[in-house]
């Protein structure tokens, strides 16, 4: 720390984002990645991207907002496009929160929503889930505060119902509720649908999850268009070029492709669960979870030490240090062959 | 505006980017953009890391700070990569302005100043320029503010000589003074080389203008291990994968390009003396242009009117609806060919 850093960041403890060993040694399941490379015609839209880059890119975004909008069925106005969907979270925080107007997220769930939080310098409740992980929405009715949950949540992986969420936007009029919809193209249901009916809706969504694109660093947020224009005015007072023209053209690419990514999720979620229904058959507990990971623990043997030895032996899955969930692992759903040797290790190790 | 948005932030005005047409009928000298298009290597080093755009990039950025570390002669500590060096300038207003201590820079200059002070709540000092449009250093002699200078400045070109800087760094112990150099390639001195001479010293520099990939977002900034550590952690609570795989890739490889780079600033210092010789011949007076853009006005015609008479005849430069430059159009500097266009167009608009 320096001298000269404000006196209100010397507590901050920063995100701490899953290991990314750059030697590629590893069968990676430890953040929620795709195992399928992105397209032949995405890489070619990139690379002629490329080409350009000389020029600055489009600040407006505009060829992908339009794809998006018609994609999901809203308006132009009604979306944003962002550096990944972390910072329109955070342009969320920045947006709608301050010192005197708080946030809240279910603890647990994504473990960035506090830090986002304490960098704005916004009270920050956490409500803790129900002991067998769920989400209790009678905890989240009439909060007054800027709600934050994760549908499907992570690391739990369980989702919410559209009409769980429609009562807590009900119950929630004079405040922004954003779902973070990460995860959703595995098995939940997507709440963009309620935007028109909630103008207190905000939607955020990423393309490196279900759409290959993590390492393109895409994400956007769909909601009325005042939100919309507020998200937009913070991008233009911090980084108005946010998004780089060749993950534009990727993105772009991409969303020709919906036929190709619904068949990816479908795999991802066969492969699920497989993976569920081979663990439990070696005694572990695992979630419902509705995303491309699993949250699994054994009685045999305690979180950390399954995630030591997997990687001792190649296979990385992520462990977070934290009382309640520290019994577990969160394992990512790759290809079958992944999967059958994640498996096997498992036993091994057991 | 919804009626969610902050209080705090109800009266900002964000940043306005100069136009970026996407319909490629220009000749464009608006926004400072290198006419020369990335080298081959960088392309296929892009096209090469899209394939794997299914996985996340590497927060720490290592090969490329390795890499501009050896560039600058620093260690890898000194250095941070960001989104476009804007992404670094707001992270220095975060981490070192609040409420209490606030930001001082030259007006006229980078336009974005005033617009991250207000996003961040830090009051704003705007110090006038002389006369002549130059810096009066006594101005920034123990302001007690964090600085931020733009040297060479824009839109006036003007640099500043390292002793000048060094004079303020010494004068301003107790702050942060910020030298961003996204033009210093085209004529002035760095300020990289008083870094470990002054730990109160930023240094931030940008991929878009000399090393042409203003469409990648690179920015990077040099700095104490201290400074660049609290960046990081402003980093690490906003964003971690800030900077996508791709432009990792493609930056590494500029940086491979050195003496390419190096000829292309030449040839643009050439073609900039060479077009300000050639407006004076028509009259203009210029400012001394230490950077990859003139500033220039004439009696016989006003700053908007040729902006626009320029613009409808094929030729986009940037005018600035400010008072104390309202007379002025500024020109980046292309090719040869592409300023004997913009020459020939004021001839006959004069």
């Amino acid at each position: 720390m320096s001298k000269f850093l404000s006196e209100k960041l010397r507590a901050l403890t920063p995100y701490t984002p899953g290991e990314q060993p750059q030697d590629m040694k590893y069968i990676k399941l430890n953040t929620n990645e795709s195992p399928f490379a992105p397209e032949r015609n995405v890489v070619k839209a990139a690379a002629r991207a490329a080409k350009r880059l000389n020029l600055y890119s489009d600040p407006e975004c505009k060829k992908l907002v339009s794809r998006l909008a018609e994609t999901y069925g809203v308006k132009n106005e009604n979306i944003i496009v962002t550096n990944g969907s972390d910072e329109v979270l955070n342009f969320a925080f920045m947006a709608f929160c301050d010192s005197e107007n708080g946030a809240a997220a279910p603890d647990i769930s994504y473990g960035f929503y506090p830090v986002f939080a304490a960098v704005n310098g916004v009270p920050f409740t956490k409500i803790p889930l129900k002991d067998d992980f769920t989400i209790d929405i009678k905890d989240y009715l009439g909060l007054n505060k800027t709600i934050f949950i994760a549908n499907p949540n992570a690391p739990t992986g369980f989702a919410l119902t559209l009409d769980q969420i429609e009562q807590i936007l009900e119950s929630n009029k004079e405040t922004v509720v954003v779902i973070d919809e990460a995860y959703v193209d595995f098995g939940a249901s997507s709440a963009v649908k309620l935007i028109e009916k909630y103008d207190n809706l905000l939607v955020t969504m990423t393309f490196s999850k279900s759409r290959s694109l993590a390492g393109g660093r895409l994400g956007f947020g769909i909601a009325s268009k005042e939100i919309i224009r507020d998200l937009n005015t913070i991008r233009y007072s911090t980084n108005p070029y946010n998004v780089n023209s060749m993950t534009l053209a990727a993105g772009l690419a991409t969303l020709k492709n919906e036929k190709k990514v619904r068949k990816n999720c479908e795999t991802i979620i066969k492969n699920r669960e497989y993976t569920a229904n081979a663990l439990r058959n070696l005694g572990f507990y695992l979630t419902d979870s509705k995303a491309n990971f699993i949250f699994a623990k054994s009685d045999k043997i305690g979180g950390e030490e399954l995630y030591l030895k997997l990687k001792a032996r190649g296979v990385l899955v992520r462990h977070f240090k934290l009382p309640r969930i520290k019994d577990f692992v969160r394992i990512t759903i790759g290809t079958k062959k992944q999967m059958d040797i994640l498996i096997k290790t498992v036993e091994e190790i057991l």
